[in-house]
């Protein structure tokens, strides 16, 4: 499938062109629909992105009006993703296709896609099969995300998952183990971070949530030492990523 | 000294404030002048400013009526230092007043304001003693890099110089070892990274210059498996700032 990068993040306008993108099983970051709106064609699109699992946002039509480039939107604007996501099972076979343990980096919320792109492109150099980002609330793989990965998003497969406890659950029945960075860990030089593993990595400023949290086997402190809470979410998920690099090598 | 941050990343316009700035001894990160401009006054700014190693460009009109926020620029706009630069002996200080062995981070034209304020902020939680930028082509201490810092421009000193090559040259005296980033390296990891030293960060695409890289007694590699060519510089800074702490704790 052809891969477009525009500034305007691939929005894709009008009731034809977004049923079209829908149908062809094009990746949609998000749908934004006119609320209340209930004709047919209206009704086929929500029906197909239902389908698809897509996150649908019902909005008024001053909303609509911002984000429409062309200014013939019809009641409907898809975010087309500016990459195609590949599936949790694909970033397995990778590492299979390698004769590696698997090495996961699972971002839990990641909204800055400048981070999202540099833990891309760490995830690529540490030698992690693949990204595992969240459906609902983060960012997903816009042009901006593509730009700040410096090319690793045409290597480094990236899933999208409806619900990261649950993928955690089903990834541990493979015989993963799962260790996330929080502040009340175990310094990570003393975690056994060998073996086939999911590095979890939490939103900027809330960190893991709960949930996922208790989904985790170890938790990992990076030691710190000075006067601030903690690191950017991209350098923590660096720093992590090479002590796996480092304990594996 | 009073620290202000404003949108407009602390523009001081016309020939008073200007030369009020400059008197006062107040951080100036470049002073722009109307090109041909030659009156008494200009004069009087362009000799201070020349006093002060204040790095002087001349421009067009049409350049000053744009970066003009007042729409009064009278031929002279200061773009101020939203903190306070230090001294490099104030860092060296800091290191001794906590009976530690200096541990600098030095950026050879860091040009992103996101990459300077992360790198602070890494600086500040490995327990670095403070950063060295260079005073011309990198980007200065503007109210986004104190943003990007999360607060850690508030406690780690950085200091701005001259000649970069000649600072490694005087911290040589003091006892310091001089470790860079490069691909041609040896692995961090087989590398003795303790004592007194300074971890060298290059520009984001141009890595460490030739003139600064010979002035380093050590290069690093961080160990790469993936496609691309290099992590983003402040990752890169996280992961070899955090191979120093792993070595020296």
């Amino acid at each position: 499938m052809e891969t477009k990068q525009t500034v305007q993040e691939n929005r894709i306008e009008g009731r034809n062109a977004v049923m079209e993108a829908l149908r062809s099983g094009k990746s949609i970051d998000k749908l934004y629909v006119l609320d209340g709106c209930q004709d047919g064609p209206i009704r086929s699109i929500v029906r197909a992105a239902r389908k698809g699992d897509t996150l649908i946002q019902f909005v008024e039509k001053v909303r609509l009006d911002q984000l429409s480039v062309t200014g013939h939107h019809q009641g409907v604007i898809a975010i087309a993703a500016s990459y195609e996501y590949a599936e949790v099972e694909d970033i397995l076979e990778n590492a299979r296709k390698k004769g590696e343990p698997p090495f996961l980096i699972l971002l839990d919320n990641i909204e800055d896609p400048h981070n999202l792109g540099a833990i891309i492109r760490t995830a690529n150099l540490a030698g992690a099969h693949g990204v595992i980002i969240p459906k609902r609330r983060a960012v997903g793989l816009t042009a901006t995300v593509a730009r700040t990965s410096a090319g690793a998003l045409n290597y480094t497969p990236v899933a999208k998952v409806t619900n990261m406890a649950k993928t955690i659950e089903q990834l541990k029945k493979e015989g993963l183990w799962f260790v996330c960075a929080d502040m009340g860990g175990t310094r990570m030089y003393d975690l056994d971070l060998k073996g086939p593993i999911g590095l979890v990595i939490g939103n900027e400023g809330e960190g893991v949530s709960q949930l996922v949290r208790e989904k985790c086997d170890l938790i990992a402190a990076i030691p710190m030492k000075g006067d601030i809470d903690s690191l950017n979410a991209s350098v923590a998920a660096g720093v992590l990523a090479f002590e796996i690099v480092r304990q594996r090598g």
